[in-house]
């Protein structure tokens, strides 16, 4: 996939499902989880490491949000910055599998299994996406699926 | 609710399906939007007003990660603070309905709309609620539903 230009982004058309997108990896320190967590997730089991040990997750764990942020990071970095993407819409059965630990790298790939047109606005389509996030080990962390707008290079087929 | 220590924190018993727990409110500026924006989700229409202006959300937005993970972190706020959670399972049907845009200010409610103990573990409830985020105009912005475990005070019922 190239990024060119706007004229060069992909659209509609370009796009095939079955494809396999090749996310890249990003590793966890421990101030990245807690400077995540005192934002978004306070949680003690995000924030203090007597306190996670204690915890079901067994240690200082990322919160879920900052897993499905950065998986969502690699997916613009890989993906949508090379598409005609008009915006996310949303998304369908996120589940955190096992916990994300201090020291952790994840990556994995986003599958297109899903593509239809807009039914009310036919210059889009929906492009969908399932994500299969991994940690160092291959352990799966994270599935989800995202639902996203995408421009189409014709208003109707 | 209380949140007098570990000890007095609610726990699975304690809960009861159709509570509205009120969030609080956060307005986002547009340093919040760019700055999330730059970490978890870098496109045009999340970083610059001019491009912004020309896409689908007709004005500089925020990530819609953004909007869910502040939610959440009302929810912390509100709630899971409050009670003896043992972190999240994961999301259903998350919609992105409205843009937020800069200057907006969003809350609104989380209802539990089902609870239910773990089969394989009879030691953790799973708590589900409903988030209905709206702006300061009260439209809605966001909907998900959220499955979080819970220690239950009594293994078995």
């Amino acid at each position: 996939m190239t990024n060119t230009g706007i004229e060069n982004r992909l659209h509609f058309e370009d796009l095939s499902t079955g494809t396999i997108i090749a996310l890249g990896t990003v590793t966890l320190t421990k101030s990245d989880i807690i400077g995540f967590a005192r934002e978004f997730d306070p949680l003690p089991f995000h924030l203090d490491e007597k306190a996670a040990k204690r915890s079901l997750l067994g240690g200082l764990a990322a919160s879920g949000w900052q897993t499905a942020g950065l998986s969502l990071r690699l997916l613009v970095d890989a993906f949508l910055s090379k598409i005609a993407s008009a915006g996310g819409l949303g998304f369908h059965d996120l589940k955190w599998l096992r916990p994300v630990m201090v020291g952790d790298t994840i990556g994995g790939t986003a599958t297109i299994v899903e593509l239809r047109r807009s039914e009310s606005q036919p210059q889009w389509g929906i492009v969908s996406l399932d994500f299969d996030i991994r940690n160092q080990r291959k352990e799966q962390v994270m599935t989800m699926r995202l639902a996203n707008l995408v421009d189409a290079r014709q208003p109707h087929k």
